[in-house]
Order: C-alpha cells, then sequence, then structure tokens
C-alpha cells in the first residue's frame, strides 16, 4: 500500500499536526496539517535550516519580516535559514495541508 | 506574486515537462507534468541520487525491480539511489503533475 498525504487525516485537530514522512542526511520532508492554527502573537520562527514549503490544500497567510505571503493550493516559497516567519493566518474553513522540505546544513 | 505548481501548465505537451523549483548542493525539487507519457519499452532509470516522488494530481504507475506501483494525487514515494524503475504508465484523461525531490550525494 503505497502511503498517502491525504489519508489518516484526524476529525479534530487540536494542536498542529507534523509527520515526517522522509529523514536523510541533509532534507526532511514534513507534512503540516493545519486547521485555523497560527503563530502565537509576537512569535517569529528562526530556523537553522532552509525550509520550502507548498500549499497542497486550504488557505494561509505567512508573514515575513519584509513582507507578507497568502498561499493556496499549489502556491510555494522557499524561506532560507534564520528567515525570520510565522504563520499568520490558516483558514477555518477546511484544512490547511503542507508539505515542508528542510534541507541544508544546520547552522 | 507567489509561484504556483498548478500554472503555466500547457495545453498540448508533446514531452514531458521537467521544470526545477529549487535547486541548492545536496536538494533538487523538481516539478514533472505528463500526459499520457511513459518510459520507452524497457528503458530503466539509474539515478544517481535518491529521489521522493509525491503524485499531486493525475494517475501514473511506476515498475520498480520488485513491485509495480499505483499512484493517485497523495500518494508518494521514496526510491533510493540506483534502484532500478521506470514510468510504464501515465494516464491520457488528466496531466499528471508529479513532486520530485531528488536528495543525498551523488554516487
Amino acid at each position: 500500500m503505497t502511503p498517502n498525504l491525504f489519508t489518516d487525516l484526524p476529525a479534530v485537530l487540536p494542536e498542529e499536526l507534523f509527520t515526517t514522512l522522509l529523514q536523510a542526511p541533509g532534507v526532511r520532508i514534513e507534512r503540516i496539517v493545519s486547521h485555523g492554527h497560527k503563530s502565537p502573537d509576537g512569535f517569529w520562527y528562526d530556523q537553522d535550516q532552509a525550509e520550502w514549503v507548498l500549499v497542497l490544500e486550504g488557505a494561509a497567510t505567512i508573514e515575513l519580516e519584509d513582507k507578507t505571503v497568502e498561499m493556496g493550493p499549489g502556491d510555494y516559497l522557499d524561506i532560507p535559514a534564520h528567515t525570520k516567519r510565522r504563520v499568520a493566518w490558516t483558514t477555518s474553513d477546511e484544512l490547511t495541508i503542507w508539505l515542508a522540505v528542510h534541507y541544508g546544513e544546520k547552522n
């Protein structure tokens, strides 16, 4: 049975769901499922690895230090390491399913 | 404007379409669009890098040396380096859109 990104989705999602799909040296592929979740006010991610992120379903708004990016299905964004960002909004109307590819040396 | 995987799709696709979305040391993310394309009879890919592949839309059949994998939207597959495989079939009913993450040292 081939694993599928769109299955095993919870009916209720009190917290964002993070599932590692692939882990290898220098790369980690992760599914993230959100449902109205957003980063806490004033909280900014600052990650040691770069992250390429793709929205598969749903809708979200990402804030970077210098811009705000609205994302829907098929939209993708490359975020260099140590670029501060936060998830300002995800829709409550449906699940937002992300694919994140974390890559590069941790520095 | 955020780049989008599902836009800029050709109306006619005589050859498979390969578009590199991200290129970084040790990782390359690529969109592949197929429309009834398959690997030539008897042809097997044998790649120096590992490849994690996800079907976003459409339907396809991948042959590995020891098994055949039917894939639809959301299905993903990790193919180690130097694992022989071929695309046995993609649907002619619609475009098949793949996301491929090539990763690891070339060896």
